[in-house]
This record gives structure tokens, C-alpha cells and sequence, in this order.
């Protein structure tokens, strides 16, 4: 065994006993005669499995009968074609970093009214607008309540007239989620959840209505409730793993025990990289700041690519940030041990220290930027 | 270990060998430090990953360049909307069974002028069409070559000036697809192709074209092709044990030595039940019974429930027919032992034995149908 620590965005790492369960499963589950991965999706063995994940979503995000709660395919991305489409085309989208711009190209590809009601790309998504610009009549108001990519994490979710679309693919059950603001809440399963392959969608049954008759079943959030989100062969092992996933979560303490380790963790990882100012320079603007994503940069490339290469050596991984943005992030999902952060900090301690005997530069302090919260 | 033998529709029994790779894998993947589940997607360990299933694909098919080879999640059932919404809204489907029947609606559900070519519903789907209906100038042919559920199978695929779209799901690798004649071919992975959660599409990279700019990405082959499928998060795992399967099923030697072990028992087996009529009925007409699902009814449903039961006795599972069509069906994909297909039919023969010597009822003659052929 010479497993890492990984600190990638997503796929991340898993627990080791839900990995354990998960490799038990493949080749026999107790009862059935055969794996997991060939269990039929219309007998009582996948039932129960389904069930008993539904059932923990429920528990764990506080959602009663007023939801339905759908396992589905093809990612959040595949939402952000479902929101419009089941919805309705005159959307506003609140657009805080890479996730909340695709979401609205989406929209604004399906032909309707679809807009910005905020964008924070002036600062480059550094920090969360001061205000939303909300129209009256709009089909729905759609925020990520985490930019995986940019570490902007809303501190609360904004209130809206029109419902309140949430993508939370990043810090679902790693903070509290408060329901009673949102119409629609979806996540990919890659991060808090499990693997890639399922995702999970809460829809208030009284917008299931809204959904045009010209949309294909298979498109539709009203079709998968009806049909108990097995309208077609679902996604068995990806909803298996997740029900791992959410029983892990429960044994952990739930919601709060893991939001409250995870806001400290993250405090402590901020504060080392604040403390040296000189070297490290985070994205993302306090008050905005994730718990789950942090985002970071270095002066140099060369600087950025020496921090990752000691931290592999160190068995760091997973650290480089996202293609699009370059720079290094740590994500900190439920899954990361503390000890996984803590091994992060002495060495971003211990790489600042080297890079100051060095004589290396320091990151240039961000962009003046007005009209969007500091 | 008490693996039983599994004859379910799909999800469907996998190789012990494919089971035990994959379990390999979930803790850690030789050199990553980290198990397949937690992969991350834009590293060289997914991207070998991708790209050596997406080689055996094309090996396998003899698909070149001018294919695209696309993995995306949704099952068969997100194409029925996709093929409509990629390459026109004037189909033409043949409809010979559920999953024709199925993909007519989704496509009719958009609005457009998609009708059946063929629709052999009269006879319960028992049969293939004599002729197809063919419009002029229709944005594509769409059929199944083979029916799931009603065990019927094209003994060739039809010749179409319009594009030719091949739901393969059922008979995908377990017999040889002619590609000249395809436009576009999917499959759900879950049959022949590995587990739930991925599905396998062909387009000819002449018809990306065809998708219209108010298509959202995440709905459209072109830009699922332009990223290599990695538009947003792929179900890695999904694509892990599709690559997995595909490894196996050239170590069986490929698609031409299935196709003839498959046609030799399905033939063992259809012969089994011919010959006792006086217990068995097949549902589908010889001429276009397939070759990996065989359904057939016995004359009650007593007797049908006192055959399933037996056969569990046997440790033959996952045989009783769709809930749609009740009865028994017998999926032999390639997974499926020839020591699995020998159990089964010395199991039809010995009840056929106990109900004659029961005086169990015969089952009734098939209806008499005109205007399809016998």
C-alpha cells in the first residue's frame, strides 16, 4: 500500500473503508449471487440501495417529502441544461468564477432570456458581488454555493423571489445547506459523494410542474421522480458508493461536525498562507473564501512548479490548480484527514521558508479593482 | 463465494476476471498512489485510461478516423433525445419492440415531424418488418438491432439513404456490426460493454455538423467530440471496466469468434425449446430471433413461476421477463459461460419432463398476424 495524500478537486480522495466496502462488493454482495456492478436496477437488492441512500440524504440535508430527491447522470453540467429546460428560458445567473459562466453559456445557448444578475470576472472571480440584479419574473435565480475552481464560497445563500437554483457540487455536506431558501439543489457526486458518475438532485416537488411537454423524458426532473430516478438503467455502482459515502458522512458526525472541522482546517491552512505574504498570494478575498477549495499562487511559474514538485515529494498531490487558471489549489473535502492538512501547512511553512533564504520574489499584490466587495 | 449464474437483461453478469481486475484497482492504481475512484480526470493515468478503451473500441469495430468514439453518461435513453436534437427532428424509426417504441416518443416529444417507419406492434413485436416506410429526405433512420425485451433481432441492418442510427445496446461486440451502413451507433455499457453508467456512441464525423448552435454542449455529440469526452467530469470508473471488458473480449478473440459461439447456442437453446411446444413458446419468429435475449412464455403463469423457481433451485438467476411482458427471458451475452447456457438448457428439458409428466397445460399458438413477416 502506498496510497497519497490527494488533494485534487474532484475526482477526490475517498475514504479507505468506503474504498474497502466498495472492492467487497464487486464480486459478491451477501444475498445476491453476484457483484455489485451487476445487480439488476429493478430488484429489491438495488432498491434497498437506492432507498437507504435516499433516505440519508434526507437525514443529512434535512429535506422532507416537499422534495424529490433524484440520482441521475451526466454531472452538473448536464444541469445546467436542465435548469432552463425545466425551468423556464428568462434565468439569472449570479456569475462568480468558471462553473456559474458555463452554466449561463448553457442557458444562452437554449435561445431564451438568460442573464447575468452579477459577475465578478472584472476581478476575476476573486470575491462575491455586492449586489444581485434580480428581474421581476425571472424562471429562476442560479448560484454555485461554491466556485470549485476560483475558492468563492457564498457565506450564506442569497434570498431570491424567483426560485433559487444551487449548484453545491463542491461543499455539498461539507457545510449546512439551507433548504428553506432554494427551489433546486444539484451536486456531482465526484467530490462529497463519491464517484464520478452520479448526481445528486433535490427538486421542490411543486416546480416539477413547470416542465414544457415538448421535453423529452429523459430531460425532464418531472419524468426521473415519477419514476423513482430508474426511468432508465441508473448509474448502480455510482449510487452504491455514494450510499457508502453518506453512511461515512453520518459515522462522522453529520453536517455540522464536518462543516465546523472543515471551517477551522481551512482557518488554520488561509492563515499560513497569509502569514507569508511575501511568497504565497491566496485568490480569493476574505469573507468570500472556501472552506473546501483554496485556491493560491506563487510569484513565478518556476516558484509554483517547485512548491508542487517538493510537495510530491513529500506525498502531496493532486495540488496544481485547474488548467484554466494555473496557480496551486488544495481541496479540502470531507474525505482529507486533518492530518492531510496539517501536512499540507508545514510544508507550505517549510517551502516558504526555503524560498525566502532563496531570495525568491514575492507575488504581486492583486489588481485594484472597484465596485465588487473587497 | 457463491457467485450464481446470472441470465438477467443488464446489468449483467461480468467475466470473474473483469470483477477481479476492477476490485484490483479501487485502492490503488499502480503508480497513482490512489484507487480508480479518485483518478483525477485530466491526468495521464485517466487520459491512458481513455484512450486505450477508445483504441479497443475501434479495434474491435474496425471504426477509423472518420468515426468519432464518444463515452458519455445518460444510457441509450439520453440518444433517444440526442439523436433528434443532433441530426434533425424528421426520423424515421423502425419500431420493433420497447426500445424503438421508446426512442419514437422522446423524439416525438420534441416537436418535429419524427414518425414510424415500421411497426410491428400488432403482432406483440414478434417479428421484423416486411418493408420500411421511408421518407425521402428524413434527418435519419433509426432501429434497434436488437430488441431487449421482445428477443428480435435484424438479421442485417437496413440499407437507408437517411443516416443510419444503431441503438446496439443489447448486441453491441457479441456479433458483427456493419459499419458502412451506420451514421451513428450507441450502447449502454451494461450488457456487453461493463457496467451501468457509461454509454458508448459512434457519429460519423461528417454528421456533428448537423447540431444546431441552440444546443446546449453538454447535449451535443460535436462538442462531446471537439473535448474527447471529457466535456466535464467522465464517469472514470465506467470507462475504467468498459476498458477492461474490451481487453477481455479480445483475449475471447474478438467479435467474430463470439458472434459464432453465441449464434451456435442461442441456436442449442431455441431448438430445446422447439422442441417441446407442447411446454414452450418462443415469442420471437424464427427469421429474426436473437442471437443474446431469448424470451418465451409457458402456458400459465403458475407454471411460468414454478420454472423460475425451479431454475433458482439450479442456481439459475435473473430469468423472468421484463415486468412489461412477463413470462422468461434468457439474456446469453458474452459474459454469459457456455457451461451457464448447457446448465440452462438441461434445465428447460427437465421441467419440461416434470409438467408433461404433471399434465401441465400446453401454451397457446400465437396469434394469427398478417402484413409481417412470418
Amino acid at each position: 500500500m502506498t496510497r497519497l495524500l490527494h488533494f485534487g478537486s474532484g475526482p477526490a480522495t475517498l475514504p479507505l473503508e468506503v474504498l474497502e466496502e466498495a472492492r467487497e462488493a464487486l464480486l459478491e454482495l451477501p444475498g445476491e449471487g453476484l457483484g455489485v456492478l451487476e445487480l439488476p436496477h429493478r430488484g429489491p437488492g438495488y432498491e434497498r440501495i437506492h432507498g437507504e441512500a435516499e433516505a440519508a440524504v434526507r437525514r443529512l440535508l434535512g429535506a422532507d417529502d416537499a422534495w424529490a430527491v433524484l440520482f441521475l447522470q451526466g454531472g452538473a453540467s448536464l444541469q445546467f441544461a436542465l435548469v432552463p429546460m425545466n425551468l423556464g428560458p428568462d434565468g439569472d445567473v449570479a456569475v462568480t468564477g468558471t462553473w456559474t459562466q458555463k452554466a449561463l453559456e448553457e442557458a444562452r445557448r437554449l435561445g431564451g432570456g438568460a442573464r447575468a444578475a452579477a459577475d465578478t470576472g472584472a476581478t476575476n472571480f476573486d470575491r462575491l458581488p455586492d449586489a444581485l440584479d434580480l428581474r421581476p419574473g425571472a424562471s429562476y435565480l442560479h448560484v454555485a454555493s461554491n466556485e470549485t475552481i476560483h475558492g468563492v464560497q457564498w457565506p450564506e445563500l442569497p434570498a431570491s423571489a424567483a426560485p433559487l437554483v444551487v449548484d453545491a457540487s463542491s461543499d455539498i455536506l461539507a457545510r449546512p445547506l439551507d433548504l428553506a431558501r432554494a427551489g433546486v439543489v444539484f451536486a456531482g457526486a465526484q467530490k462529497n459523494l463519491g464517484a464520478a458518475g452520479v448526481t445528486l438532485v433535490l427538486v421542490r416537488r411543486a416546480l416539477l410542474e413547470r416542465a414544457p411537454a415538448t421535453l423529452p423524458a429523459i430531460l425532464s426532473w418531472r419524468a426521473h421522480a415519477a419514476a423513482g430516478s430508474a426511468l432508465n438503467t441508473p448509474p448502480v455502482f455510482a449510487v452504491f458508493v455514494l450510499g457508502l459515502m453518506l453512511r461515512w458522512t453520518e459515522r462522522q458526525g453529520g453536517v455540522a461536525a464536518l462543516a465546523a472541522r472543515n471551517a477551522a482546517r481551512a482557518a488554520r491552512l488561509y492563515a499560513a498562507l497569509d502569514a507569508r505574504p511575501d511568497v504565497y498570494a491566496v485568490h480569493a478575498r476574505p469573507g468570500a473564501r472556501s472552506t473546501v477549495n483554496v485556491p493560491f499562487r506563487l510569484a513565478t511559474p518556476a516558484l509554483e512548479a517547485a512548491f508542487l514538485e517538493g510537495a510530491a515529494r513529500e506525498g502531496l498531490l493532486g495540488l496544481a490548480g485547474h488548467r484554466s487558471v494555473g496557480g496551486v489549489r488544495a481541496s479540502l473535502y470531507n474525505a482529507m484527514p486533518d492530518d492531510g492538512v496539517a501536512r499540507l501547512i508545514a510544508w507550505v511553512e517549510a517551502f516558504a521558508a526555503e524560498a525566502r533564504a532563496a531570495g525568491a520574489p514575492a507575488p504581486q499584490p492583486p489588481a485594484p479593482a472597484a465596485g465588487a466587495r473587497a
